[in-house]
């Protein structure tokens, strides 16, 4: 099955394209860059010399769905909210990986993103491609909007303990690290060599358009809204994302009870793995993979609970989930294409 | 005055010696270290090459004390609760930079360190050198007890906050990050390079010893017993720490009035820089040089206040606190020595 | 087919996992090492949880012989040549990682390696496994030595100029530069993070034991004694080589006929790529790969040729190339397991 | 003293102000930088907050002329061309850290910079700083010429044995690899975080604007001719050169005799070191200071002899010299504002 890539440039279509060059099912179909058309792929790119040799080309949704079976979008966000209605119309299956069809609420869209938010129509058949949490849904999906990174990370660490009475709603901090990949490869003073090597630093404060999309999830799953403190932190390094996260216990519980408690919820979940008590993941025992791996520290002196939560921000917080969204819609294994053992070190 | 240094092939005392060498009362007397005894220094060390030339010397109070004026110990923990009743019965000033003489407690001190506390008479003799809080008593100290890297980021971005009844003291969240220097230049896997570059890592989940640090320092100076929740990460990067700090505020406020209150708070201190609304600290922008740069953050939406404290563990954390100490008990100007700019980038 | 590894928690082994894994006829078999025999594997390398989760067994050949029908050797030089006698004794086929049957000259072994050589029975039997110059001779191989990983980015860059007349024998200069990895996890303090980061370090000045394996195949393949200015560097990364080399060229010659030249020698070659005209490959480019890319520049004004040439050391520089060889030794698509693309960026 | 710095917001002229910062007899004075006039310096970089707090200004000579002593130029190539014809004419000493004054020969200039030259009545007036070799020129020098970062470590490294008949001239190769600092702050693909981090990237094949200025001083102090192989490396760290050198011996000679050759050339020049015999430098034993630290290997095998030679790219390779040079210039010790120790690690 051909899939089209659009956004051909960034580091999503990268990645997309290693992903789907490893798949049994998938290969890798038109390729569209509106700002590099015409150029060869490797010239962007070198490390796909002699094997994606092929030209970039303008969007065409007609030439498109022809050529193709299903299309991933991997565009800026307020891109893909054009695109999307017009690949739509032809019938082609879509998965995209911007923000633009990830918010129920078309003001909260344009309240964090400041640009004009998809129509209404097209909101309402997204479904929210959070796969470990919406598999079914996943399944009968058309439009499928992938999950944002930090979203995918700060979720699936918080849900397993905020579907139970065990923590105060009203208490989550989410502190989060990323590596610059997340920024994309857009030049810009902060992801500039010089300024971010050697170097920590705390962006977008109370501001990151993520943090809607991490509390629609958490809301809707936990019943009750729910409001978070989300920080992001650029780290020096190229991917993972790790959120730390912060929670209040209503009661004291030990570590092992909550390890277990997450064991079980994931427990027919391939792509996430629960360190044992005393253990918390760093970023690299994911890096280049799909899983999601938790540790988990219940604290008895503070009684707050500590969730570490690690992905690769450019598989399971992109590519990866998108080509795992991709096996569930078509009916494939979940875990077609993503078989790869991390990269380690 | 000629400074001797014990612990002599540590990164503390490199530190030491690079900020000695600029001093203008300061130079470098006997350098200690019982494991290279012997060894010239710069055999260890060759970019002190052909300026700090000198055989590393075996201990000996007696000849530590005849020949130089002042002793800074940049040992391990547990070393100079040994060492100092030894010099300070010679009449010598002691600067101490580990852990051994912070904690007013032996009980906490051997909970946390698992080691032998000091003897009682020391420990109370000592005083607690965070310079921009206790300016007075530093003065007068005879054996001077340098903070914690961690602590000294932690609690000059929290206390003048605590100092008011604005935000809920029982609310503290200290999300640190460090660079791998603060482990010192001991072999580990937890600082070899392939494992620490390209990854960012959870560590000592709720047992830092640093905890009982900050909470005796907030405790005393807000007035009531604190407990706080601290975490802390290894970043792959040498210098550097970020203390992400939240706090759940009592009343609406907004950012201006706290970066006034911060302002006010240190106005006679050269070393701690409060950013404008907006704007929060990385940490390169403290690189090399003594300064606390603090940036603030009260969220409207969550009503949570956001502190953003990033020193150079090796400077602020560590050597030049020690040197602003010593500037503070000889009369010296507090700047003495310190004046360097942050090296960037 | 099942396939044994010993040496079982250096990163040469780890490697050799991930590419096992994705072997469409190798599996893991028994993982040994000594020193943490009985451990289960996924508590060395967390990354690996949930997917190789086995215990770590002591060294037995017999025992691997009935469970395995292959052996992977990843062990430090001087161990193999013990090893591998009683390995081949029980029939299996091995294949050795390290430098114990590289080079034919058991006097040479000692010089450089400053251990005492493997039996000359087992040396002489050893078929030399640079994949691309060798691939007959490796079919037939029972003890199959995998090149050194300098010297594969070497002789790959060198072979195609040294096999014409146009370049001066006696010019070889090899500027090399590697990743962190290749000095393994044991501990150091030329691996010790903060020594490594921000720093550039030349290391074993004309003593490197691949200087005699290079010169070894670079002699073999021209026809006459060649000798090499060899310079090994570390840089700050984890993965990569990169090997500039330095040729007199004997005419004037443009680079466009040294690209050709080299695209002809490499025609059927999968992993070795020749960058066009103005182009030279960067490590990243064949990060997490089995490639070697190789870039040529033929300097009008100096009459030198410049030939960089790039390999992740890891992968064609161990573990790849060693996969590569055990697709070749069993009769499989030379290719099999590797066709995974860069991991970019 | 004070000292005008026009390019106000490169890295150059950050160091620069670091150094002024530190220095005895001088202070900043004015700050120019037309593309941010009007704007406060520390928006730019709040590291200097509190510190250097001054409105960047506008370029205008007479003003200069009357608020300054002297003025260092750290402007891109092409900009200080025109720019020091307007200054000299009002009678104020110039530093130059462009290239636009170091080449004699006007037709070079064009070839390699690709820029209109500077007038050949300014060129010929101004004096090339390499300080440890053309001291005395330097002290009368009203219009200085400080060297590029390559030639500087370059030439420092080959000059002593140059100005001998040990090795054969025309075999030079020097492989230069260069933190990322060097590009300057202005925004590229090949200046990208998560384009160079972990990756090593030959750049400019033969064609580097430092290949002539090298081979100027070169063929000056030796008296015949000499041409250069030179190639560029970019390594993922922000400070440091290495030039790694290569020159056949026209005799045997031990590597302990070239060691002495060098004490002796530089015996009193107290910003070069030369290792001892068996030891190299790294660049980081050289960060942060005015250090150019050279290490030798005379080859018994080969007969060649290898050159390490490290500096910081922008103390000794652009400010830090520039400061020499200017202490040469007014008559002040050499080392006044450089005697700070390498920041280590």
């Amino acid at each position: 099955m051909r899939a089209a890539i659009i956004g051909g440039t960034g580091y999503g279509s990268i990645e997309l394209i290693r992903l789907i060059h490893q798949h049994p099912y998938l290969e890798v179909g038109t390729v569209v860059s509106n700002s590099q058309a015409g150029n060869n792929f490797s010239d962007s790119y070198p490390h796909l010399s002699e094997v994606i040799e092929q030209p970039l080309e303008k969007f065409d949704a007609e030439s498109i769905a022809k050529n193709n079976e299903v299309v991933f979008l991997a565009t800026p966000s307020g891109v893909s909210s054009n695109l999307v209605p017009q690949l739509m119309e032809t019938g082609i299956k879509c998965i995209d990986l911007s923000g633009d069809f990830r918010l129920r609420s078309a003001e909260q869209y344009e309240t964090w993103y400041k640009k004009r938010p998809a129509s209404h129509e097209y909101i309402k058949q997204a479904v929210y491609g959070l796969s470990e949490i919406y598999p079914e849904k996943v399944k009968t999906a058309s439009l499928l909007s992938n999950p944002g990174c930090y979203p995918t990370a700060a979720t699936l660490g918080l849900l397993p303990i905020l579907k139970t009475n065990l923590a105060d709603k009203e208490s989550i901090i989410i502190d989060a690290k990323s590596g610059v990949t997340g920024a994309g490869r857009g030049l810009s003073l902060t992801s500039h060599y010089a300024e971010i090597n050697e170097n920590i630093k705390a962006y977008k404060l109370g501001a990151h358009q993520h943090i809607p999309e991490i509390e629609q999830v958490l809301s809707d799953e936990s019943g009750s809204p729910i409001t978070v403190t989300f920080m992001t932190h650029l780290a020096p390094m190229n991917r993972g994302i790790m959120c730390t996260m912060y929670l209040k216990l209503n009661q004291k519980i030990p570590t092992k009870e909550v390890v277990e408690l997450y064991n079980e919820f994931y427990k027919n979940k391939p792509f996430v793995r629960i360190r044992p008590v005393g253990v918390v993941p760093s970023t690299k025992e994911v890096q280049g993979s799909n899983y999601c791996d938790i540790g988990l520290h219940a604290d008895e002196r503070t009684n707050r609970l500590t969730v570490v939560s690690v992905i690769d921000n450019l598989v399971k917080g992109a590519a990866g989930q998108a080509i795992q969204n991709a096996n569930l819609m078509f009916g494939w294994d979940e875990q077609s294409g993503l078989n790869q053992l991390p990269i380690y070190p």
